[in-house]
């Protein structure tokens, strides 16, 4: 990983190398006005990093009101795009295509790009983002510029020019660190307790990083390897378990994947991950022949609440076919599984696989599923069939045990409700 | 292999591990159909890597065809943008600015964007711009569609997301192989001839490269570390030449720039590299007070030949004066200079500084101007000003001497036109 | 630093890759013998990956028994030596040298050096030695054989085969988990701790490292930047304090010193640590114009204590005074200072600087020196004449204000004792 | 540049940064007794870069002084030696012992040990020997002083410290530039032969190199990747040959073996190349079963000139059973086999494999060897077991078609000889 960063580090010396840039005094609208219309890189570069530097300095306030300037003042002019796109109807060619092209596009997507002209810059505009989403929920014309830095965002961040790095513990702390914070499905509370997530032999850790953010995670995946499908995530993460060798380990579960920036909400990272992990992991280690996740499933015991039952959390049978008709039948109105994580890894082409009551006696796991999880079964050579199936007709791949919880729960269900 | 080589070799070697894509026999049309509609990226980037890997294996021919393809297939629906426009007009929110996006951007900017997700393609997509540069010069329909692509490539080329790298004698072979085919201004002839301009320590190379292309330079500049300007590329470069130790030099001569990418052709990075270049060796080697170039007149000669003047060119002194007048005075129709290098370099804010006869006396030197050269001056501390100055009113930063040459010459040609 | 491990982690890997070696059986005896005895590499190593292998499974009597018997079995034998020694006398010929060498080094320093074959024996033995130290302590033979250790280890260690990395929050975490073990000084407490003394930019850290052993700091020094010479090392410390900019800062303070392998006693690499890390400090920031440390005096207490005097350790003054006397004045019987940190430093040619009162009030540093600490002064151009008089006459240099504190104090004692 | 030099640079940039060493204008007699008597590093670097950059300049004459002076000046004291021997022999204690082997080392190798804590003088000292050995052939007294010098490259280039990298057309040009100038079995003639050599799947080459020297190759092994045995040099490197998969191989052809540094003569390399290189390609290449040499056999046509035969040279089949009696029973004197080039693999433990006529038919091939080469097979599993028969017995692994053909040999010598 400092390889990584060592590479790329130029990138980010240029930036202190010259220290904060001279603000000559303008106003930042001019300077917006004066970036956008630049001819050359030559004063925009300059340009660009005043403004930059000030938003670094910005309150939210200020940053509020730089966004709304974003918003109204480089909009989009609709009058323009008429004519500009009268005109390429009427002639179809290379120059009216290229005016209409540029009426179509508002500023506010120019002088982004413009931004990023200043080396290190990305990092800063993902930050600036993250401020927009935070700020400007609810906010029409706010979010209809995040929808530009989006469309930027999904270009820059194409999955082509990212990179995957294994994370170990012989990784630069600095990257560590923000791995620790970043986790976001069973908290890291150490570095002792980090150590033990990524030292031993049958643990492992992957992460997807931008050339131009090579300090920066941007979505991480923490895996273990074991000898068959685990049923529990403290029986995973106990201190006291034992190390199994890795060319013992038939199994590689996923069992915690985070995104790292808010920035990048929407723009999606974690299909790719899973798929280049398993594949990397695959050839690696030939003995590992099943691929799974050790997943929670949030939205289930907010479900189970407002069904017309009254279900006794001690009973594990009755959690697990619950659970299983809740992960395969429960739906949102656009026909989407109710819960986010199924949505997530089935949407990816995994399979519903098994289900684990007393899985995640962690409070938050005890509170939002009773305790149970599920294992998403990631099956190379059918994830492309599942997903398409899943894409166009809402069918979900669910292994035959896990059908046969869930009609079970269905059963009792309409017992109840009849 | 070079740290940079090293770093991203993973992109690639994704690539190769999986070996070409499986076909599946689709029509080309109906995989770019399936890509640009696919919902996610579980299909899609199967689905890219057979076009990108189709495409590899096309003659000329049925590049063509897939260029119209796209040209046709996937242009703009006017009637889309126009019905998408109104509702924007009407409604002003997110959803209706989104689908206006969606509609005034052409479906085959989307499908570039996914071809991108394979890794290692970005290369191969900078290679298809330049055949469809090559084969569809004059098209308009293809030339609409290039200005996608260098939409495209406009922004992923963004000058935050390029690293300038040294080239030295210590790079690897691979990347100096590419260094000897792409010199555009002054051929390098052998290995030997190589070493000459990188390994003496007062000579220097410098590169951009883009991360995703860790092996392709996508423009680089020789430099020599001199005492003094000099004003002959030959003594610049001869074999038997003294080398002055780098602590000794007061003068970084940038003698070539070259460009290697067709496929990127109208995306600038001279600027940028100029001055980062300029900026770097100032702070490596604090005894550099000097930057200039030594520069081709290329369009001088055809100009001269132009004029109603019969010219001595043995008149070192003659040939000076009228380089001056034609670099300061022959303007084109849009009131640009009429040499293409003077362009770029005052485009640049850099000034002219001094004229030298006999300064390239190699075939093509004496053929494009003469033998005459030109030191444009990049003074860092007035470039902004000069750019200004020349893109608001074309005024054109000059030494005084060389307005003097200049000055001789106009009074002669107007004798002579009189 | 893990550009470090990354180049030559595949000397460790091949260990690895083969596992353990398959042991044949044999007696250690037999092998130590064969190894010896061995003519070529070929069945050397592995037999030498057996010895290596054996050692690290066995216990502490198992280990004494094995340097028994290389102190036994594998000594020198006098007769040979002499009568190598009378061949060599009488012929003075290539041959009869050759026989001469071979008879006058114990098997046991080829023994070492076959096992050093192995890639990756080289920390094994380094824990060998370490093991030595502690079970031969007080026994001849045993300490003799340590010489051999020691005689190879000084060649292997040499200063030009050492590397100087920087130890930064960038630095691996296995890297740093071991500076947090290692240090000997002032210990770190936690990974905010280490933090804390790495990743402000008026803190820096470097380590020597040999390329056989890229995972292991031999010895690091820990640096504050500041502004003046500090006096407490409380102050520096504090995790409350303003952070310096490096450029602001005109001293730099070695406030640490750790050597981290038991194993390499007696190799000393302080000295080229302390001024290789000035060299290139004051290189890197031209700013800085004092380099001194701040250091313990840990035998000022028990010296004050056999002092004929009662001293009032609530007095200033006085404390700085006595150890003022003490490091310039108390002597061991071979004439070097009696203190072993005055040792160290005097001896690479510093001088006794300043002395501070309540400068280090943490428990360890109230009972070893009442809280005084002392800066020894790295003047660089002059520390190989400080060296010169410190060797040859045992002259210590002392700033002429710690001269006067020592005077004073010599006629307290007086005084007293009179 | 390379990962590897990258890494160590700073060792040498060290050396460079202070510029050469200021002279203080003692004789050189003066500055080795000084650095041999140097109590510590601190004036001991100073003088021993001094005594580096003096030789740098010398010509033959004054470094044959030099070593003169090494090889008398700092000679052993046989007198010393028997005292230190005779105490030691009383008292076998450990500062006896120590003693012991102070007196029985000549200071001359102390000297080279401390010259060695100038970093980057390693190559210097190497260089230093390759001098030795050219200048002092024949000499007794400096070939005495080079066994000193050979002593302590072995401790130093133990095998332990080298490090195998793999040299491809990515390699840094000026690594690349030392393979073309070492190559010594079948020479390289451009760098486009180089590139043949090195970039097509199925050629492979690897070189040992030291971390103290990390521009310097000690040994290179070229490696063409086949599909069955190969029997013709010019048919292995012919230019329009067709180039293989790496997955189709079967067999890697060692080629060639060159060594770099005149200055490591004797201390060898070559047996754990080749192992550490068998055993990587066959970890990376499970399809490869086959690791064989194309060899010369260069001491062959001289023998044969030596027999009481006359042989039809244009006779194949008699040419290689000729070939398969020289290599397996023509010896020197003292048992081991005639051919240089079969005493190396032969030692290693490879077998003669076969016999191809017509198989070097460069000039030097068909001089040496009257065009005919040898496989050698490294059988991994049977290599132990062939070196111990050849060291104990001098048996030779034959293939029994290679003993047939000796026999075949052995009856036509004996029919023409009796």
């Amino acid at each position: 990983m400092s390889l990584f960063a060592d590479l790329l580090s130029n990138v980010f010396d240029n930036r202190y190398r010259f220290g904060l840039a001279r603000q000559d005094g303008r106003k930042t609208e001019d300077l917006t006005a004066a970036l956008v219309g630049a001819t050359g890189e030559v004063t925009g570069q300059a340009v660009a990093r005043q403004i930059i530097d000030r938003y670094a300095g910005w309150d939210d306030d200020e940053k509020l009101g730089f966004f709304r300037h974003l918003a109204t003042d480089l909009d989009l002019d609709p009058a323009a795009v008429r004519a500009a796109l009268d005109a390429y109807a009427a002639h179809s060619d290379k120059a009216s295509y290229r005016a209409f092209a540029a009426a179509a596009e508002p500023p506010r997507q120019e002088l982004v790009r413009r931004l990023n002209q200043v080396p290190g810059a990305t990092r800063q505009l993902v930050r600036m983002r993250a401020d927009l989403l935070r700020l400007g929920r609810g906010d029409d014309a706010l979010m209809a510029l995040d929808l530009d830095f989006r469309h930027l965002f999904a270009s820059w961040f194409n999955r082509g020019f990212l990179v995957l790095r294994p994370i170990s513990w012989e990784s630069p702390a600095h990257i560590l660190e923000k791995i620790i914070a970043y986790e976001a499905v069973h908290a890291i509370h150490s570095w002792d307790d980090l150590r033990r997530r990524l030292q031993p032999e049958d643990r492992r850790c992957f992460a997807f990083f931008h050339p131009a953010m090579p300090d920066e995670p941007l979505i991480f995946v923490e895996v273990a390897l074991t000898k068959g499908v685990p049923g529990s995530v403290q029986g995973l993460l106990a201190e006291a378990r034992d190390i199994l060798s890795a060319e013992q380990a038939n199994t590689a579960v996923f069992y915690s994947i985070s995104n790292c920036q808010a920035g990048l909400a929407g723009i999606s990272f974690g299909n790719s991950l899973i798929k280049q992990v398993a594949a990397d992991l695959s050839s690696a280690l030939p003995g590992l022949k099943t691929f799974v996740t050790l997943s929670p499933i949030p939205g289930f015991a907010r479900w189970l609440d407002a069904q017309p039952v009254t279900v006794d959390t001690s009973d594990d049978l009755k959690l697990r076919q619950l659970a299983a008709y809740y992960l395969t039948r429960a739906k949102r109105p656009n026909g989407l599984p109710d819960d986010p994580v199924a949505r997530f890894h089935l949407g990816n082409g995994a399979q519903v696989h098994a289900l684990h009551a007393q899985a995640d006696t962690a409070p938050n796991g005890l509170k939002q599923s009773h305790g149970v999880m599920v294992n998403y079964l990631y099956d190379l050579s059918r994830v492309s069939q599942n997903h398409e199936k899943f894409a166009a007709a809402g069918e979900i791949a669910t292994a035959s045990e896990v059908r046969s919880l869930a009609s079970a729960a269905e059963t009792a269900l309409k017992e109840i409700t009849s």
